[in-house]
């Protein structure tokens, strides 16, 4: 199977605008816009036993979660809907876009309805436009000695998945989670002014660190203990380096990684209350990803996270 | 088999920013940026055994035109690219599409890449954003006495799909308008100024004359003896009236349909000397469709266009 990677060469031939940032970032800068799109199939980013509401909600946050990363409000969406079936499924899809939509203020313009063929499974895409007060900050932008922060939390949605995939009539936090990410907003906006680099941990807390390290041409040092587990996650597997080496490749979190200049003090943030932020590792100067617990060196797991599962 | 139209309520319930224009339009419209975005489906809007270089192109060019319809300058698209199978498909496919981009300056600057179940069909997306030096004119803006233009031809590409369906190897100048068809961005420029409503032809120049009318509370009557044919049209399959019927009703034609003030003289417009423009009826205050050729009136087709087919 081909990934992304197979194509970049042509891709990049026709991305060469700045705009396009090399498309080492998660979006495309405009003035002060900022653009993104991400989709999600049928069986590869949803189960078909999901509720559909909870699809539509999801595809509405990850583009949301995006933004986030930016520092960028919501400013509008397109939404590309592929019609397979009978209608109730996209009904309860668009009701959870919609309750998204509406509470994170990202309103609906435009976009495209298409029909597929029978049977064939659905795809659906959101592209996100949201407008930035100070420069957006990319992912490229670490510097060796930055501090790597993460607002919000991991693990949870890939525990509610985990739980989903043992009985699919799960249910909890740790599956609301899973279903109904909350983009960070409020705290993209904070961090963005003073973050050099930052991106939402979308297919795996390592694989997104080791993302933005080399795009930053830096490696990274991350404390498996310093990782901000919920209580909840931790109530239901434990908190110990398995554990911790479970969240951190998960997947679906939606937390926000940022690269922040060495000594910067959270507590001068305006943090919305909520705010969660935990100081987890550092960007070196030697490339790689390299782990510790509080026993010393951690071996990197096989697999960092998701190369293409999660939009 | 559900429409678009039946999710109209709840997309019409997030669809409340000026921007959205109401989702009467083929475009949204942010400042002086206008974004569309048209997505196309393996077994619906190409054949698995079309060129995919072909569909790349195609692909872009269907979103160009929908900029040309608003007078806009191409600035900028992202693209939504699903995975399914070997990858040689997916190389060709991007050749095609990096062809359109270079031809018509339209930088790619970001996207996604997902895969799909093994077998899916693919559905491939793009968004794509344009700049526009005057006010980009809409679908809803006709007024009864304005008269409807066309600035190209039309059945071409119908045509052309119905040699390759009879014979997929079919060639000539037909099929090279299906596959690779020609977005009027220039023509676009300079209609939009002048332009009380306008939109891109792409699902057949009946059922897209009846949305113009409709979105802008009129009717319209049309000269089917006006219509513009090409000389390949003409050859392969005549002249008369109920092959300007098909011509009519085939969709894929990506002429520009605009509604000028009554007397407008197309002499005054810098019109690029390639566009071919064709005063082809006029708007009405009586709502409905009426088509007339020199015997009079003419019935109207059971079958006005495609309701999904093209993106």
């Amino acid at each position: 199977m081909p990934t992304e990677a197979t194509f970049l060469p042509v891709l990049r031939r026709i991305a060469t605008d700045p705009a396009a940032r090399g498309l080492l970032d998660d979006v495309a800068v405009i003035g002060d816009l900022v653009l993104t799109h991400d989709s999600i199939a049928e069986g590869i980013h949803y189960f078909p036993t999901d509720p559909p509401a909870s699809v539509g909600w999801k595809l509405a946050a990850v583009n949301l979660s995006d933004l986030a990363a930016k520092g960028a409000e919501p400013v509008a969406a397109l939404l590309s809907l592929t019609l397979s079936g009978d209608g109730e499924w996209e009904n309860g899809f668009l009701e959870g876009l919609a309750a998204a939509c509406e509470s994170y203020d990202l309103p609906l313009v435009g976009g495209d309805t298409i029909a597929l063929p029978a049977g064939a499974p659905r795809v659906l895409g959101l592209t996100a436009i949201g407008r930035t007060a100070a420069p957006a900050p990319p992912r490229f932008g670490g510097k060796p000695g930055d501090e790597l922060w993460l607002a919000g939390t991991v693990g949870d949605s890939a525990a509610g998945l985990a739980l989903l995939a043992r009985d699919p009539a799960s249910a909890g936090v740790l599956v609301d989670i899973y279903r109904r990410p909350v983009p960070l907003l409020a705290a993209g906006r904070v961090l963005a002014p003073v973050a050099s680099a930052m991106m939402d941990v979308s297919d795996g807390l390592l694989i997104d660190v080791g993302r933005l390290a080399q795009a930053s041409g830096c490696g990274a040092a991350i404390d498996l203990e310093a990782l901000p587990l919920s209580s909840a996650f931790v109530a239901e597997r434990g908190g110990g380096t398995p554990e911790r080496l479970f969240a951190a490749t998960g997947g679906d979190d939606y937390a926000l990684l940022a690269a922040l200049p060495p000594g910067t003090d959270p507590a001068t943030l305006s943090l919305p209350d909520a705010a969660r932020l935990t100081r987890i590792g550092v960007l070196t100067a030697d490339e790689g990803l390299t782990l510790a617990d509080r026993q010393g060196p951690v071996p990197l797991p096989e697999r960092l996270g998701h190369e293409h599962r999660t939009a």
